[in-house]
């Protein structure tokens, strides 16, 4: 999408030298464009762990990226095998991570060492491009279930929770790409856009994505979305997701679980936009399958932001004598889903419609 | 309670000049104990509507001492007059402003002017020691709640929005009155604070309440307390209410419906603790009858801490050009309450239950 009437991915290779991978670092989002370069694996797992480069597939893409960046360096069997380690784990949550990485371990174990980099540079930028393919029919499916409620010009109000917008994918995003399409196609869209703490992805990376691409807002405190669903005041809801098990049960930021249960309490639909390769096949109930990472507590005591000199500023907001805990994701279990929008169809939440829609890889 | 050993109340009048009124000023806390001295009505409009002083039964009391102040420098007629009038503008939601406001005409009303400021004074001193007393009924009340959890020595996880702590009424505090007292009466209680967004007031007040008497407790993000009931680890909620209907619909900070969705949907029992003042016996409905008030949102794009300087800054988190919402209250609708705790005793929340508790006010 755009930066200031500029056509961007979240991720590419260096247009000057051709090996080095770029990326917009999120962490200093929405306060300044910095396009980080990259040039080793190291640096790579650090832009993942540390969240300059987030979303489930956007990280899929990165850790691709990084795979080709350790080969460049050393192409042998066992810089091969740590940089799928030391990539693996850098976030503990996120399918797409592994996903990306056994295709890259696939393409890439069997080649000689010497044909090796060429490859990775090759399938990193195949996942890339299938990542754009792929939320572009994501957001053309999606896009029904906004136009249908703005008949007459009506506005169609919709919450969001986190960023799973163009910047948690390589373009498009997934819960925001049918917001995007119905604003292109002239339907009045205005997004409830949940600040989403401890991290704030919300108020810094989707308010800032929508702005940028004109897209009316107003971002909310996590705690008002169920106020708003009981006032009418949400048509329906539109989330992205970091896992989905095979029956249904939506692993994503902290948080979504309470919107799927204000929704259902209000009888707002609850919609969860995915790439198939976010579903995992090998589990089947969220809650007890799907292991929650516990980030740092300082995430929660502090918060980062632009003080009045402009200067980037992290203020305490929590006595020091407290203790605080930070688990980053929830799991709304698949009764609490209206459906999942995937790059195929609409598509119900439960292994069923899952399994019949996705036959070919269940 | 207590500060640092030192024993105090949130509201009273100077030992020396025995006529202006001390608070503590709770924008400061937990980085500074303020004991700011109000002189004039005018001054106590500003502390209630900046929040200097919060909290429903806080608020009544500090308007009661706004009358006072009032009287002492006009006690005629129009200034009473003009006194009930600014008081009662400050804060559209809590009802126990009006509660005290028309508890001090009533008494003042009828009387020569000459009588009027030290009957204000008595006045308000009684609403503060009847609302100690009342408070000290409800965590009695509320105890067996928790003690009945902690068998064999067992840890009891208690979770909490917002503050209604000693700080927020005149002491002991409404939620938090029975899990001082468990903790006092040598019980193992836990408390998840919810640092409830966009305010803060958990992370800021109610940890700092907690940590300076001792008690354990945790931080987390609003967003995390229905993955904690989702996983067991919280055995009760007790919040408090700004307003609560003749039918048990509660009104309080916003997000406390959220968390009452998640424990009816995770079996975890949600109390809400209450000076019978909070109950307004005129409306039934809470998400139709009860005005929401909304709030500036700068309280949304900005947030207020400690720098690491020490200096208290504030930081904006929200894009500039990004607009934001900022509803104060929510209505947590009776069917998800498991009941009131109140000074007269435990409670259903219906009509019915408490027009037979409260037969001679309802």
């Amino acid at each position: 999408m755009r930066i200031d009437g500029t056509p961007f991915r979240s991720i590419w290779v260096d247009e000057l030298d051709r090996w080095s991978v770029r990326i917009i670092d999120q962490t200093k989002l929405p306060w300044a464009v910095d396009l980080v370069r990259l040039t080793t694996m190291e640096e790579m797992a650090h832009a993942i762990k540390a969240m300059l480069v987030r979303g489930a597939p956007l990280i899929g893409a990165s850790a691709a990226y990084g795979v080709a960046l350790a080969l460049r360096a050393d192409a042998s069997d066992a810089s091969l095998a740590n940089a799928l380690a030391v990539l693996g784990g850098t976030r503990p949550t996120a399918i797409n991570l592994r996903w990306a990485l056994a295709r890259m371990e696939k393409v890439l174990a069997p080649l000689p060492a010497a044909a090796r980099v060429a490859a990775a540079y090759e399938e990193a930028a195949k996942i890339c491009d299938e990542d754009v393919a792929t939320n572009r029919a994501i957001g053309e499916n999606g896009l029904p279930l906004i136009a249908e409620r703005a008949k007459n010009g009506r506005r169609v109000n919709v919450l969001t929770h986190c960023n799973a917008g163009w910047i948690a994918t390589v373009d498009w995003g997934t819960a925001l790409a049918p917001i995007y399409m119905a604003h292109d196609s002239g339907i009045d869209v205005h997004v409830w856009v949940e600040e989403t703490r401890p991290r704030n992805q919300g108020a810094s990376l989707t308010a800032w994505e929508l702005g940028k691409h004109g897209v009316p807002h107003t971002v909310i405190a996590d705690n008002a979305g169920g106020h708003y669903m009981q006032h009418g005041e949400v048509d329906l809801v539109i989330v992205g997701t970091d896992r989905v098990t095979r029956s249904g049960d939506v692993c994503n930021k902290i948080g979504t679980y309470l919107k799927g249960l204000a929704a259902r309490d209000n009888g707002v639909p609850f919609w969860v936009a995915l790439p198939s390769s976010t579903i995992d096949w090998t589990i089947s109930d969220g809650l007890s399958d799907i292991p929650i990472e516990e980030r740092a507590a300082t995430e929660v005591t502090t918060m980062t932001g632009r003080a009045l000199d402009g200067s980037i500023a992290t203020v305490r907001i929590v006595p020091t004598s407290s203790p605080a805990a930070n688990p980053a994701f929830d799991v709304t279990p698949a009764r609490l889903v209206t459906g999942l929008i995937t790059e195929r169809g609409l598509c119900d939440a439960n292994e069923a419609a899952l399994t019949a829609m996705f036959k070919d890889v269940a």
